[in-house]
């Protein structure tokens, strides 16, 4: 990729996504699924730019969507309504309504309370829902606790005991139609046994479930496997799918994936220049034009990408704290990280950034948000343009005039 | 304040500032200062809806601006430019420009490179720039790492000789004016001794300075002196000003405070809709419709917020988590809040969310941003409309239609 040229056409900085390693990451995933049928469900919450959508939409992909402006976006992106699955703890009413009307796949439940929410909501609009349980097996995904979601401390599905509860409750109703089972157990997951737990805990239920003749089509099995930021060793994808056929047997229920991170992580650059150098007493900072509002990981989860300096051969490097201009210490995008002197100009690309980057960004410090290009087929393509100074006060200035405070 | 009908009338998630505790904030920092001249610039970071500024402008408040962004706002708020200041390490050509050509107050110098670099551009547009320089006096302002700024490994501002050589550098310059010294250690700060320390290091340079022939008239202090979201002890407005006259001495010059969270931190309410409780276990959560992209306070800096259940009168309480709908364990307002049973649609109110609370959020999860009340001579007031799906996909949407991907 050519980043100079690209920062002279778009600016920075400049977030931009190789869509043909969004291609060879999907095809990996379903090539491993392809002995079953299986659904590979798109996390949009890692990056839900709607070209990003379509294009994995016409591989074939569904989404797996977190809110109702997730799902409105898969089905602007072109999205079958019948790959559309609307997951997360917290779905209002008219989410719930919405989901109902457009008639999607089916809706995660992740709660009691929810289920007989979603009944009484199937009742008034004499729809009847498709659902599917979402499981807390209370395995640990051994990673960060921000991102792990299948323990019992977590927020996120139901025990095993409430699950069956909840198949019997559906089953029973005149409104709800259970159709799947669903577990997801965190993000960035570089073990498989926490899976191989997760989906014979599943599969057991399944079987229970069959016995009192609930016969569920569809063994959801999240997503959450993790990609290489530095040096890590990832789950192969072959390997995943033979953790989760084997546990669920003969079955001929389709599996779905909801990969994310998983699929665009490693497509994504963040493209920032340099605006100075400086040190303090023996520390020195590279002083960049992007900051924690484009990409909020480093100071949020600790979390590493690569930096590398564009177009610079000279050898002697030192290290650097990578900083943004936002007025607090968390705003880095790297530290200790090795590079040569730069130059007010020079440009920088940080790697690894298309999962939960662009979709986390903010106005934090009245910035506007990033430009977003695709790279396809070998040429650059704006997927979403720079905000403008006018975007961010659209929503006060009006308010300011007519409130006259 | 009757949330109940603000939340019938606003809808929620919702953001609502009581304006009279921002005046009552004001004044008494005003009062403080009254044996001296002194200048007020509201650190627009900390909330910077333009109703907010314009109100503490008619107080006489100036701003505190972190990028030309909100330099922007300043301006549009009726700010005069004359008490306009631009501050932060990061400042880009065409920031810098803009503010030369606006005439802003001054510009707060970070680093020895942005000095030469103001300096190119003040003689390009033959426009003298008048400058501060930030000085980074390496002291503990035992604060949340996250928001220190003072330290040396900190990124911000330069040290002693470094400041001396670029007052020198900056008298000598025909472009620049040094005006003012500039200094801030951090945020939500509860201790005076780093301030007195600090304001000692300022007060020796602006002596040693005054022997060069270089008469600053700006002693700026910035901000950060802390406030009370639980139990903490805070510095009293009269006590930070003893602490810095006392250092100041016979100076006649100007004093600026730049405070953030002092004046709007505890005017912000965040009144949200119970969507669920539910038990994992004996944990106990309560789902609402507010989550980590309206307030990511206690996600990212694990910061306390207290939260209350409005109009309920029951006594009987048990300790909850109050979590958002975002996928994600990080997605939380509050851990173990003590809270009576609650129904699907009674309501919670988040407080002391006036300060980095709206400023923060983002639209993660592709969540619509909240929409914002002022609370002003007792009646409310709507400073920014709630964001609809159509704003989240604006940039993009075109984008989808002319790339054909």
């Amino acid at each position: 990729m050519d980043f100079k040229s690209l920062a002279l056409k778009y600016k920075t900085p400049l977030y931009i996504y190789d869509f043909e390693h969004i291609k060879e990451q999907f095809e990996s995933a379903k090539e491993a699924f392809q002995a079953k049928k299986s659904l590979i469900c798109y996390a949009v919450k890692a990056n839900s730019n709607l070209s990003v959508l379509r294009y994995l939409g016409k591989l074939g992909a569904g989404c797996d969507c977190v809110s109702i402006g997730e799902v409105k976006r898969a089905l602007i992106a072109g999205i079958s309504k019948y790959k559309i699955i609307f997951s997360g703890v917290g779905k209002e009413d008219n989410e719930i309504a919405y989901a109902l009307r457009q008639n999607i796949l089916m809706i995660n439940v992740e709660s009691e309370e929810e289920l007989k929410r979603i009944e009484t909501i199937a009742q008034y609009m004499k729809i009847r829902a498709r659902i599917s349980v979402r499981i807390n097996p209370d395995v640990n995904a051994k990673t960060h606790p921000y991102i792990s979601t299948g323990l019992k401390k977590n927020k996120f599905g139901v025990n095993i005991e409430t699950a069956k509860k909840l198949y019997i409750y559906a089953k029973n109703s005149e409104w709800l139609e259970p159709v799947g089972i669903h577990c997801h157990i965190g993000s960035q997951i570089l073990d498989i046994e926490p899976y191989k737990e997760a989906t014979a805990i599943m599969a057991e239920l399944v079987k229970n479930l069959k016995a009192l003749d609930i016969n569920l089509k569809f063994f959801d099995v999240g997503g959450g496997i993790g990609i290489r930021y530095k040096d890590e060793i990832t789950i192969k994808p072959h390997d995943f799918a033979q953790a989760v056929l084997a546990n669920l047997g003969e079955s001929d229920a389709t599996v779905i994936c909801e990969f994310g991170r998983f699929l665009v992580g490693n497509s994504g650059y963040l493209l920032t220049q340099v605006l100075y150098e400086k040190k303090n007493g023996n520390k020195r900072f590279v002083v960049v034009d992007a900051a924690m509002n484009d990409l909020i990981r480093p100071g949020f989860y600790d979390a590493y990408h690569e930096i590398e300096a564009v177009n610079k051969t000279e050898q002697k490097s030192s290290t650097a704290d990578v900083v943004g201009a936002i007025c607090e210490s968390s705003d880095f995008l790297g530290k200790n990280v090795l590079l040569p002197h730069l130059n007010h100009g020079d440009l920088l690309v940080v790697k690894g950034v298309g999962a939960y980057g662009f979709s986390m960004s903010s106005n934090y410090n009245t910035r506007k948000r990033c430009a977003e290009v695709a790279f396809v087929e070998g040429k650059p393509r704006l997927i979403r343009r720079r905000e403008t100074f006018e975007d961010l006060i659209g929503c006060e200035v009006e308010c300011l005039v007519r409130g006259n405070i």
